[in-house]
């Protein structure tokens, strides 16, 4: 057997590193579900700060972020939210939004590029004042970058139009910025800027940032106050929570700075792998640090052959499903 | 102010007919939340034949018998089912499958036909051994006639494939029969064939048959004792419900036969409207009570105009939004 | 076999009159889903108006009565009702409000004549600016006459003072008002000024009042339209709702006068009972047209062995479990 | 302003060790989401074998433990749960269970001791075949020690008869174990035979046992892979879930010893306070680390005063509210 050398699954599994180690092991905490752990507070307030926001919250993970941003802007029964038929939350969560909250989804058909038509958007949106047997559009939501898409950047000026449509209409903006500062890294556009028109950001420490656990949400202060209580409700309450804060903290200060560098890897990887008889890539739409990649129809080999194949060289990738076959993400190696 | 003639909204309009009338006024009834009316058991009965299945319950609307009939077959919290993103359940009910019953909707392309592709609902099914991110699909939806598409029918081997799918995946198939008898007379297919597939049915009383309230849900025994504890939980039982089943009954053995005729003025005003200029129908997709009709671009009326204008001459349809302009579907006048 | 001859199960099994069959018949009726029923519109008018409050809406039943008014006034997630510990809402309907509307139940003591202790309902109030783990009380209910002590009636000093207490705290007070003209009746105080306190009613028409099928709910306009659309959710919209109606309002007319008789009987027959050796019956707790009666301790016969012997000799009574014995409410026989 | 000295609000402001920081910054972890934290299975594996049942599950809170096991044991719709009616998961986890999970609680009346009468446990049961009207009960719920009575424990026996009642009727038995290992000291009975009769165990790490954050809620291997899936909907999933286990492994080997301390301390104080005049103490009732003492009535002073005074000289206390007015639980200073 192989040893596992280079695990390409996802930016999830990074490692953290010596310093963030350091910083737990110094952290300074107390009880956070009383209020009371600084270092929490300052890690949500200086994310808070990046996306220009008024307050943040630290949560368990990237869905606990979507789930509770979902939950707080549809707080009110009967809620619809629009959302990318191909993005995270519709399809990797669960379901939690209606299992768990009951908030009813009106998926909106997402381009290839991640964004969904502006039109398509105002034409699915509920007019609470209505026909009453409608549901009551009252949130937006996108993802940026956009991950099953291949982790392709929503342009600034993309989420200002949605976020214009947002407030004509009375409704809610949400940012699922699991790998906003992938978007903001590719585009050149400070991420704040990225996140403008957005009522809230769920921004993930965890991915490509490497924290060990988490991810921020950020808002107004009311959003978060109301987003503390549901966390709570959720039993995602964590006492001294400082320790993991420690480590996210250094992974914001640190780890920026290295995206740059995982793009222009994926951006060689998936060139290389597009010159390989039978693979092929969309070489154009690597824009961040994710590259799906099919098989050619009428290759002797098939996706699950060959990520047995590269397994048994110890090259861990994702294998997607029979129509698109294979990913990477981790690129950081 | 002109007299309102013709009323060409909705199937939902019509008015009940002497016969019904007369029905209600001689109804035996006792208390059918104690199971003990006699004229309600005899409706589901003949339904339940009618449609091939084990049992029967009388439900106050089309509504709450597909509310009921998804809720029952995703009893188990995380449940995911598969609908036409064009279907009634998705877009007329007030997303109550979510909002009341926390179940997640994975919307698939409905065609213009009112079928989804099959390989599409395939590709939609996710496997409860699956990854611990996926809900569970638990059941398919389809709806026949197809509503929103113009009441267009789903074949019997349609709907045998989508059966077979189903239950090779182990999941439910229910249907939307709010016009189930308008598929049958249009394709000619006897309607217990044209269900022959299906776990439920919901079957509307009150289109195009003019029964005054309500609709039956046909399914197996074991589906319907739980349908009838749910709709108590959600104040649908009701006590000498005998009166209402009794004019529905007339409104079965009476107007099921006056569906074909109904059919074919459709298809002759169809044709009529599409002569206007200024104005066009596919004819060819008016396959059973309802019309559809756009304004042509570049004409000087708009849909709302023509709309103000029909009633002020006394002749009611429905205004449908900017995509597509005016429907038309009470059409035995 | 005997034939069924004397029912006293419950009020709900009273038989419709045939001044309410010939209303039915006759009745003039339209599409009430598109808000053009004008029986149903002139009944939900005369109910608003004899019970003080601005509007009503009919219901399928007294469960979807209070379902819909407890979820429209806890319409925000995260909410909590306080009621009685013994109440019907509580006890016999399916936990409806928590499994269908995810509203949180805190039961508060019910005495024996069916109220709450002031200090324990406020005690049971939860500030929505406190703790982050409580969720917010949003409303109260009190149930008059209150069936399960036996149709017990509240005070209109009573309900006042919880009316202050939720005005106090910026709380709504919903009455379910299953049997609230027997409790008017037995007071001799005006049903409007016995829920003058309450945001809402659910007013029942099929019990006492012998209306086939419905309950009316009253209250403020802005409730009754959030309540319509609820009503829509849950496919409680129904289409030529008139016929029901029509004979609801006869129910309305003609039977209130019927109640002081039953209260009459219902007394005459606790006492005679409670002079049998073996069974006790708290006559002086005979207020309305429900009696409980025990099997005295040591007693050779058993509840359900009575149970039995009286249905052979065709009367029907309500087996009521270990604790308490016998029930009998329908006493216009 | 005298600095910070004695903090005794809640066990749950335990400061971690330096044993714990240093197992912290050398933990072996990796993605917890993808199975693979090796800490993470080692901690779960330990807490499930100490408590004697099959698997365990590390989730970020005892709210988060309760919630996931009611909602696992009831995931079927129209599910009910027997719980005392002055329990940490009725009154402290925002009723969580009924507004993200739809369980109807049916609670009932706690003792002094924090059990609940068999009897009427039994009779709140309702069967699943019976009334049409009942929610299903699936689940009771008992807490050891009982917080909200002054941390008063369960013996085995008595949870063995509950655990008996809940076989012979076909429920499950969940234990709010946020405290067991107090009650397991105090009683002198191993812990797993205090919770032989559960179907799962809420453990809670982060309290008396001091582990910054988190517990392991244990059960058969199907009810933790059906927790699982779960945790992920909640958002609970976390990445480098290691860290946080290591340090909670310390506090299970290091700190179960220094409960026996506590609970001598706070006996300890309780004397001490009872003595003090206007104040009283329940001494007997003080069997583990917290003390509830009230006001005496007619004294000067308010409980209110006395918290804000004590907090003056650096003594933390919680404050209770007007029934029972002050509360001591962090014992270990």
């Amino acid at each position: 057997m192989v040893t596992k050398s280079v695990d390409l699954r996802s930016d999830t599994v990074t490692k953290p590193t010596e310093a963030m180690r350091a910083a737990m092991a110094t952290a300074e905490v107390d009880d956070d579900v009383l209020g009371a752990d600084p270092t929490a507070a300052r890690l949500e307030s200086e994310v808070a700060k990046i996306m220009g926001k008024e307050a943040g919250l630290f949560v368990a993970s990237g869905t606990m972020g979507n789930l509770i941003s979902v939950l707080v802007h549809c707080d009110i029964r009967g809620s619809e939210v629009i959302l990318g038929d191909n993005c995270h939350i519709h399809i990797y969560e669960n379901g939690g939004i209606s299992t768990i909250g009951g908030v009813h989804p009106r998926p909106v058909k997402n381009n290839d590029d991640g964004t969904m038509d502006i039109g398509l958007i105002e034409a699915a949106i509920r007019d609470p004042r209505g026909e009453i047997v409608y549901p009551t559009t009252r949130l937006i939501c996108l993802e940026n970058s956009h991950a099953n898409t291949g982790g392709r950047c929503l342009s600034a000026e993309y989420t200002d139009k949605v976020g214009e449509l947002a407030k004509k209409h009375g409704l809610k903006l949400h940012i699922d910025g699991a790998r906003i500062f992938n978007a903001s890294v590719a585009l050149g556009v400070p991420v704040n800027r990225l996140v403008q028109a957005a009522d809230s950001v769920s921004v993930c420490l965890s991915k490509g940032l490497g924290a060990p656990v988490g991810s921020v949400i950020v808002g107004s202060k009311s959003f978060i106050s109301k987003a503390r209580r549901l966390r709570k409700t959720l039993g995602g309450g964590m006492r001294q929570l400082g320790f993991i804060c420690a480590a996210a903290f250094v992974a914001l200060k640190e780890n920026v700075a290295k995206l740059e560098g995982d793009h222009k890897k994926a951006k060689v990887l998936a060139e290389g792998l597009n010159q390989i008889k039978g693979l092929r890539v969309n070489v154009a739409a690597v824009e961040t640090n994710i590259i799906f990649f099919d098989i050619v129809e009428g290759s002797k080999i098939t996706a699950e052959k060959l990520y047995k194949k590269l397994e048994e060289h110890g090259v861990l990738v994702m294998l997607e499903g029979p129509l698109r076959s294979v990913s990477v993400s981790n690129i950081r190696v």
